[in-house]
């Protein structure tokens, strides 16, 4: 164990270079302050939440944990205004914001002592928001669940292009589940990881039994990337997934496709466990996780297996 | 420098675990004599070969260096049988096989003597190519050049699945043009690699020039998987991909997808240089790579960087 934290963690506020991704219907205050207490920084979903609902998930982690909390804000949601404000108003140590300008309100934060990193899923978006003068980027890859990019750049490959792009922090996201997975995200010049799956995946995410269960079921091949003539999206085998790639293959447009969709279906997937008819989005490495463990073991695991893999990298 | 090769690296007949890919048109005796000598495994590529040249190349090899140079064969090539029998007939000393049944020439090559590796890219087929006796696997994510597999499983989430399903040696392949990559690829628990695209970029590469300088040229966002409903293959953008990419938009079927292709297009593309009208098969990690060195140089900075990546992963 190191006897200080690495920059990034300084930064973050945290022990440990490991963000949980703020995702949509999993990342409520508990798997947030298990995150933090844990020794990362866990960050708190605003996707699914109305501005009194995330206030609330807010000071409800502050309860649970005395380390540091930060948030997750989509900038292309209906909301992100009223919940930036809210973040304002609590003054959050942290904000990851997504999809969207990096400049929208990267000043008004920064402006209030509040760091900033944004999510780019290319070379060319991560030095724009080095431009807007973000603290640190997430880079995204393919394998990513939920909303992903037309790039389809996977982490593996776009990683090193943003460190060799940026001058500032780097956390590498998508397909990182465990230790194995970490240190090649560290190899490929991340100074950090996001990982939302593995977390999505634990007895504190608040997400449906039914939707983890299914998840943890789940074999090597159950997720595909979907909807690439709306906003992608990475997504579990069931029937509405059927559906869409029927549709896909059969030429459908966005109007058609959106039809398909109508409305709530990640809130009737993931948080009602409607497992056939919601939408399930998850990573591609939920297809190697099998079990719900708590947030603690999994940084037991993480950092293990980080340890033991950069110690038996051998000499070539 | 290690005082004796890895285990793999005994096993491939070389010093460092790194096999260059048989590609179509680029894989020629130059440039596999080029890889072996600098202390790797080349592979003649025999999908572009009728047998005849297939041997041609393999003589060739011989005089261009006394290490010991492999052959890819592509079982769903319909010369498959011919290029086995030259390569039983030439005692090569090892054969990787890809596309098709692992146990069709396993057995025949085993009893000869030569070694054999087979390509898969799912954790079930890798289970399979160790039930045919294979001496080891290439698993190849989605991020590989050319033909592909439909379950678009990206490196960094294939490997370790394999690793930990087969107890065979793993070569890692996708995405790995530089030493950070490989280290990655060794992170996650692969024995080695196997390169394809760094090495169609290089000067003795047999592709046309315009072809690799095309490469080298190409931005970040260069290529994409396309051909999902035939066999899924990655190409460099060009007016011929935008007209399979329009007609998949709009819902075409196989047939439509094979007329517009017709036939000769991956020679015209990677071999006689028509850049816009042929089928250019490369890896995404193109969209990295801006030069097109000598073999030797390749070898260097792997080799390099990869110590480098080696001695600088964090304690965390």
């Amino acid at each position: 164990m190191p006897s200080s934290p690495s920059p990034l963690a300084h930064l973050l506020g945290c022990r440990y270079p490991i963000v949980a991704g703020g995702m949509a219907w999993c990342s409520g205050a508990k798997l947030a302050a298990a995150v933090s207490a844990a020794g990362g920084l866990g960050l708190i979903g605003g996707a699914s939440m109305d501005a009194d609902l995330f206030r609330r998930h807010i000071r409800k982690a502050r309860q649970l944990t005395s380390r540091p909390v930060g948030v997750n804000i989509p900038l292309t949601f209906h909301q992100a205004e009223a919940l930036a404000a809210v973040a304002i108003d609590e003054a959050v140590p942290i904000v990851f914001t997504s999809a969207g300008s990096p400049r929208r309100f990267t000043p008004e934060f920064k402006a209030r002592g509040i760091k900033v990193f944004h999510v780019a899923p290319s070379p060319a978006l991560a030095c724009k928001c080095e431009a807007a003068g973000v603290d640190g980027v997430v880079v995204e890859g393919f394998e990513a669940g939920g909303h992903n990019a037309h790039e389809e750049l996977t982490t593996l490959v776009l990683v090193p292009q943003v460190v060799d792009a940026v001058n500032i922090p780097v956390l590498a996201a998508g397909g990182i589940g465990d230790g194995r997975q970490m240190a090649a995200a560290l190899a490929l010049g991340a100074d950090g990881v996001q990982i939302g799956t593995r977390f999505a995946m634990t007895q504190e995410s608040s997400a449906h039994p039914a939707f983890k269960e299914y998840c943890a079921a789940a074999g090597s091949d159950c997720t595909r990337l979907v909807l690439k003539k709306n906003i992608p999206v990475r997504m579990m085998a069931n029937r509405l997934r059927d559906r869409i790639e029927a549709a896909e293959a059969a030429g459908a447009d966005r109007e058609e496709l959106l039809a398909i969709l109508g409305r709530g279906r990640p809130e009737a997937g993931m948080f009602r466990g409607e497992i056939e008819e919601g939408m399930l989005e998850i990573g591609q490495v939920a297809g190697m996780l099998h079990d719900l463990p708590p947030v603690a073991a999994v940084f037991d695991r993480l950092l293990s297996e980080y340890e033991a893999t950069r110690r038996a990298l051998p000499k070539i």
